[in-house]
């Protein structure tokens, strides 16, 4: 019997500004990942989103990225050394763990967000940044991440242990990495076959690509994106498809990685 | 003999920006408050002050304010409620934390910047607010600040230690307060002056105003602004006139608050 | 036969984040006060609103407000010189301008948005920097505002033409102004209650206080919000009542200010 | 007799925070360019500047660059369409253009800055927007940039009027583009070699670079940076080897580009 997590990118909502059925989302997923005020979010969305999850029972993560409110978060910006980009990351990431602990609950894990996300895949330094910043703050915080790439090899080295992430809703790409937004078809809209990927992806413990390939990977944590209009809907029938085949949900604290 | 602490705000350079001269003044202080990334500073900043603290075995607190970089901090910012300004402490707070952590050393101390603690100092639930965060993040916690207000008393019910502060170069108002930067006379720009007021109050533990008003108060720390142009002089004069008094210069976190 | 203007303030959406249902308000109103990128709003949603509106020949104005997106310009920021604050609303007003002008179209009028209106209201140094910036500018702006306050006396004085505004939404207080959003039933949401009142100050050239007073005052344009959820449905309710009464809905620049 | 401009970057600090010795520069040079409140500067600055410069009889421009000001605008940004980064540099211009009309002084350039202005230079759809934006603010607009690149094609095709700049203080490499400041030496600092260096560019009607190619260009305008300590010494060189040489320096609305 297989346990998984279910995770969502959430609290990107901030001051008068709303993005995403935070609620809705809560009530279906096993851990949260709450952007820390600088690609979305604020101070009181982090302490509400924690607030709601321990309620709840999950877990919440911090969800770092580039301090780029225009941009989401999505933009590439280039320039900056690793050294500034672990200031960055490991000021977020403490930021979510103050907030976590103000409502009464702790950070569990990490997972970066978007470009800076992407970046960090394919650059030694930044990973590496990365994987010292969570070591500092807190080793037992566990990394949320696509395997197979600098960020999850830089974690291993550091010894951060590892939730390999698969994307219900998400295309991937011959690389083993998921299709920009901007191609066409690369964002599943259609609930039913977001929970067939994902139902198999946990079953092969593997995902394929767009060319065909089966790249083998332990799958550790699913996730669903909350800011696009079927984020509920695709949420809600991943979650039924895999309690209807006896997958367990669990939140990350609780898995054994091995 | 007295044990005194000599503090100043500082870490507020960001990106290309400087402000202050944070090195010749890490030299002369014991305590060192690091903006938090709002009214200045930024996440390396942070991480370096730290790193220089902990070299000459000094202090960092947190020096927590308004989302102001235009400002400074230094506009009154009305209308959020006592949760959500008590949200941006925590937030700020527990950055200052991790980037400590990460330099490998750890914060003493929170002294709230500019409009913010003034506006705390007659704003009880704001004050319970600011109280409440140091709490959950660590009640060990010194805070820094003018005594006989609502900041001052609220920690107290809260059982965080205070350790009073006075200005070496501000003069103060018969309220108790420092006189507003905008009245004339109220910054104090010549060292021995400064010195002298350091002294007379360290002797005294009292403060005089304006008004000629005495009110007594234990002195446990000194601050020594480092944005004016004579910030360094004046700290220099400060130092020396405690030193020669036979006034031992300790960091907050080895001061006996009895 | 009356001529009266229905504006709304739109454009507040930036990068990801969306708030209002802008193109629906635009099929209803005659004039959009588009935010200019400080409370809300970024250079395209005003280049696209400004098209928006000139393609349904209705008039664009500039709405700027504090540089404060967390509090959507709703926060009172008190520190800056009047000087500093007419600085900022001419920048706003004149990036307004320059995207309007890249849309094909021109701005006819401004409109102070919030907390900067509000305190403009009793500051006269303010409303002077504001009606200055004005001239500068563009001396045929005309300036959208609640009369009998600094603002329209320093517009008048300056030889700025002044629309008369009243808010279809929103009780007045015994002083003439809108009671804050804060207190209990401050903002109309029934769709036939705000119509009423609108046809109501029509007829009567005049606002009712929740005191029982009637102040008089032309009636040139009222203004409907469309950032509350009945917005839409209180806009095409008030656009009704005064067509039905033979209201005549002309934008600002297409009436007659005598 | 040759006319030329001597340029400098200006107006980057804003609220507290200083950059550059401005009112050095601008008795030394004939244009400014002055940041738009995006990457640096604010709209108090800009009006302070327009007004020296007007005193002094000399040019402004406008500097538009990312919104951007932990990276100063020198990161590059990946991600905005063509026509977003065209409303962001219509924006900044515009406000531009307002805040000298407040100073009582008018706008008769623009010089795109840092990243934004080297991703222009070879993104045809991108240069084409800001062609596009100048063409729609003010025809008359002229633009500082280097030639032979997309940026300057675009604006011919547009029919925008092209000063071509040289800078003093900068190494060129084989592609014609400064080098990157990363690069060791890429930044003279010697206030003779950077004087040498425009003279002989003004002379040959070229620049050399590293690889010691020849590019021929016209030299309109040379640009000195205010930003580094010894920009006030170099441009003080630059324009007494100029004048000494017989050069005459006036503004960029005064230059003859036939």
């Amino acid at each position: 019997m297989l346990d998984v997590d279910l995770n969502s990118d959430l609290g990107e909502s901030f001051g008068p500004y709303r993005i995403g059925a935070d609620e809705a989302m809560l009530d279906l997923i096993t851990s949260a990942n709450v952007a820390c005020g600088f690609h979305g979010g604020d101070a009181s969305v982090m302490h509400q989103t924690a607030a709601s999850a321990l309620k709840r029972g999950i877990d919440v993560g911090a969800h770092p990225g580039f301090n780029d409110l225009w941009g989401f978060g999505r933009r590439k910006i280039i320039g900056d050394s690793p050294q500034t980009l672990g200031d960055m990351l490991a000021y977020q990431i403490a930021a979510m763990q103050g907030m976590a602990r103000v409502a009464g609950h702790r950070v569990t894990h990490v997972k970066v967000h978007g470009a800076l996300a992407t970046q960090a895949f394919e650059d030694r330094a930044l990973s590496e940044a990365l994987a010292c910043a969570m070591r500092a703050l807190d080793p037992d915080l566990v990394l949320v991440c696509t395997p197979h790439n600098e960020t999850e090899r830089a974690a291993r080295r550091a010894g951060i242990r590892v939730a390999c992430e698969v994307f219900a809703d998400r295309l991937y790409g011959d690389n083993g990495l998921t299709l920009p937004r901007s191609e066409p078809g690369a964002v599943i809209h259609d609930p039913a076959a977001a929970a067939a990927q994902a139902l198999r992806m946990v079953r092969e413990q593997a995902i394929r690509t767009v060319g065909g390939k089966v790249i083998a990977m332990p799958v550790h944590t699913i996730c669903v994106h909350g800011d696009n209009p079927q984020g509920v809907e695709i949420a809600r029938a991943v979650r039924l498809a895999l309690l209807e085949e006896g997958v367990r949900l669990r939140p990350i604290s609780q898995l054994d990685f091995q």
